[in-house]
């Protein structure tokens, strides 16, 4: 799983990305009573005639009760990351409806903040795949090592650029135009069991480009340990 | 403040309504730390300078920072209030933009349940004031008080009709369309701290009707239980 | 069709609702161009590559095309049926995610105006399934016409009283706590296609009550005149 | 304003960015009669009264008769400015309650498109300024003016990087991780008038990016042109 590390504050290197819970509001119970505020009776375990109840809420749409519990990530992901999940959010192709809802958003702003910029530069690059335009493929071969490099370099120089402008007085705003796509970014995201679940199922696909898979795993992880019951059949029932 | 109390298996009678606070997630350190995710550096503990970015937050409406805390209540309110409650959410004349993000609802079905209807019946009704349409007035009089028995009685006969279509075998779905506007009905509603403030700044508020406002005040303490300094300002920021 | 009649001013009666259709935005290309966005070559006409294009997007829940197209509606409904349509919106039971969004909603307030009210009497009521608490059939017996004899006359009893206790100098918004919930309400409602067709595929349903049927057949055939093909496929596809 | 120009395809070059209106739905009248929905008297030419509506209703926060209202809008701008824009909808820093709702988004995918990319290069860059981090000012100085030379030349770099990874064999969805963030994207824009209000006022204000605010401008036009009443009062509301 990815977990946050200490960060070498050197702006390059692997290996900075992370997510962490930050907290949650509610368990398997919530989707439970939430369902059941018609009948009084609220829960104070889960039995398995509550399991049975949300397997029958999640396989018949009835996903409002999904829609108490919550979940906040602190994120930091290369920008070409972050943008197919906001994205995701905002509504883009992959998108069902309804993850617009209860999302909470803070990013961290290349206008404002005096930080150095972190990149996202693997040693192995992958191949494209013949068979989709979309698609790439695993190949430790010595040509997408070199890549790797060649990636490593320009991600340098791209860093370098950004210096000079920066040193020649042009406003920081402008002078970032010349960072790449695999800068770094962090935000904070807080969103409903049901958005996460929607998140997991589309991005933790092999339709997804590798690098948000990560990040789709990483959630999945996290959001099986706190809702086992509710987060399996949500994501069965997407 | 409006708490759940032992009900009366009687179906008339006054303080059957409540508002239960379920759960919370966050406190205003998540309003701080989600605004600083660009920093780095987390608070631990509420600071004075905590404090103020608080208050400059919601004084320039950079609000996504309140997007991160969320509150789940169990509410128990006549038919007449949940609608003005839904219709907020919705977007009804006093609605501001956003509040319907963010929100879980759950609500008691008279279609399902096999429950007994309780109804809302003060004692002694308000007249209506001669400066507006929407505005009524306390007034005590004998006048009021006999309008008071009158409801009670009214609502009585209504809810004796709903059983008479019953007895007659009609469908449930159909014999309820004789039971009154003061009917309670019941329901868990989760929202940002955001749309908590929204809700109370507009149904707290001396346009809004007497009984609406009463769920707004315990929402209220509530929130500024839970989140003291956030809340506050962002009621004072609308 | 429900359309819109000529309103007797007489308070009781059925044939009251109605639903109009407003205005709409956006037709099937809609759905095609905003999909092709990427390819830069827009459609001026709609061709067969075009629907097996908005066929594929349906089918593989790109749902976004589609959030592009949006309706408006003007709705009379009884108060029971408006209630079940903003549950849904809001996200009641039967609501699947997204439905929240891409919605305004402004509803007459029984608080601000000095309308006669007007009342949803069928002439026959329907029984009690024995299969399902929440299912009724159609039966026109005698002692179902009698029943909706008994609605009319509870109906217009109701009616007298509220008009009683307005006489009395009652607030009109405390008043109105006697009307039944066949008490009729207009409401403009906007929504984008994906909206209209997951309101049609739920609530024109045999699970669904008869009356929020009838509005649903009626969106159904104003979508599916405007959006022929869209609209199909998005039904077939939630 | 900023228009759709014949495109060169010479990837790199200013001017190439536009906003086009695609569709709107509503007027003015839209905001009065669907605020007017309680009585019945629905308006067929804007009078002066209507326009004292529009204005009571913006000053007073009754936002909701503004979003039945929509416009859609075809947009290319660089990465840069197009992410300023979604992570204004999520929730960004300088973003108001409500501006998730009512939005359709689809964008273009460097994932899938074999498109050409192209750059948004101005010829002078402009100053960082000394009283603020974020603030920026025009100066037509040699040294800008180089600077803007060095962005030229940076950005051809960067493309020509992109090319070399694409020939070695790299995955197109990795190689476009060395392009930099003035790559120009394109996309469709769906949202009420108060969603582009909102926009307008927050994007169109010193303390927004240079870049954003041209595209603000050129909707506020559009918005300006089609809902001129409405949109006045809202802006000046917000």
């Amino acid at each position: 799983m990815i977990t946050q590390e200490d960060h070498t504050t050197y702006p390059l290197g692997d290996g900075i990305g992370f997510v962490n819970l930050v907290t949650t509001m509610g368990d398997d119970l919530t989707t439970v009573n939430s369902a059941r505020v018609s009948y009084g009776g609220m829960s104070e375990e889960l039995t398995e005639r509550d399991e049975k109840l949300i397997k029958y809420l999640a396989e018949n749409k009835h996903t409002s009760p999904f829609r108490h519990a919550f979940m906040t990530f602190q994120v930091k992901a290369p920008e070409f990351v972050a943008r197919q999940w906001y994205k995701h959010i905002v509504g883009a192709s992959f998108t069902a409806p309804g993850d617009a809802i209860s999302h909470g958003w803070n990013e961290i702003s290349g206008r404002y903040v005096e930080y150095e910029p972190q990149f996202y530069t693997p040693k192995v690059l992958r191949e494209q795949a013949e068979s989709s335009k979309q698609a790439s493929k695993e190949s430790n071969t010595g040509l997408m090592r070199t890549a790797g490099t060649l990636l490593y370099c320009y991600t340098k120089e791209s860093y370098n650029q950004y210096q000079k402008l920066l040193d020649m007085g042009v406003a920081k705003e402008q002078a970032r135009m010349v960072l790449p796509f695999n800068t770094y970014t962090e935000f904070y995201w807080t969103a409903s069991l049901q958005a996460v679940a929607h998140f997991c199922a589309l991005r933790d696909h092999e339709h997804a480009q590798h690098e948000i898979r990560e990040y789709a795993k990483a959630l999945d992880e996290y959001a099986s340990e706190t809702f086992p019951v509710s987060f399996q059949y949500l994501k069965e029932n997407l």
